[in-house]
């Protein structure tokens, strides 16, 4: 079991504000190409018979974006060992390349699982917010993460 | 308003199974460098250490093939506006490098939506199943799609 943060580390109420990554262009349209290559999402010359006229990312890349930010933040120094899914994903607002993104967690819930003595689920509300405070992405979702050694 | 599939289209309980797609193994630990480099996504020596203690896919890269599977499918050929978001998702299974998924979609409902007649939200359950028949991933989603001219 890896040093870091632990299951105990996250309490119902707690705040935190990080991530500060630029939009770039070409990944997003790479992503575009490769997972969900509909018209809004892999040129602006497609895009401009779509709803919103413009190219604007797949949801599912912010939601890949928002994994990175999450893994750089605190999930690669966590006792994390894996997620049993997603609760709700909210795609509220498009997110264009050069957007600037950054993320507000709040734990909602951290709770023990019947039979794994070694872990807890814990309950987050993650926000994508861009440059001018719109949230973009809102995604509930759990993670199991190891209790501390002595809590065990 | 491209031809192809409308908000007509779909009807609550029908059923469709598609998609065969093999899990490329450099493709999967590319998105996870990318994306989600937690140690059981990047490489069989990191995963060792890990929960299941063997290389997995991350999930996300799992809901990214579903939706290339999707797009492939039917939604490059349907009129579709967009997605409000994701009701749930549950990652039930690991997924390997070599493995062979497929999709099984039902329609759970599809409603009118007030103050667009052009639209209606259609809201699907997308299970994705491996080689063996274990469904790895149940996502149920909503999709924004266009009616007929003659019925908007």
């Amino acid at each position: 079991m890896p040093a870091g943060l632990a299951f105990e580390d996250f309490r119902p109420g707690d705040v935190a504000e990080y991530g500060d990554l630029v939009v770039d262009r070409a990944d997003m349209l790479d992503f575009a190409r490769e997972f969900d290559p509909q018209p809004m999402h892999v040129s602006e010359e497609a895009a401009r018979g779509s709803m919103l006229g413009e190219l604007i990312a797949s949801g599912w890349y912010t939601a890949a974006l928002l994994m990175r930010m999450n893994c750089d933040e605190f999930l690669l120094d966590a006792r994390s060992l894996g997620s049993p899914g997603v609760d709700s994903l909210e795609w509220r607002a498009p997110v264009r390349a050069g957007d600037r993104l950054t993320v507000r967690r709040e734990v909602l819930s951290a709770r023990r699982v019947p039979g794994r003595p070694e872990a807890g689920l814990v309950k987050f509300r993650f926000d994508v917010v861009n440059q001018d405070g719109a949230v973009v992405m809102r995604q509930v979702s759990q993670k199991l993460i190891g209790r501390r050694a002595e809590a065990a």
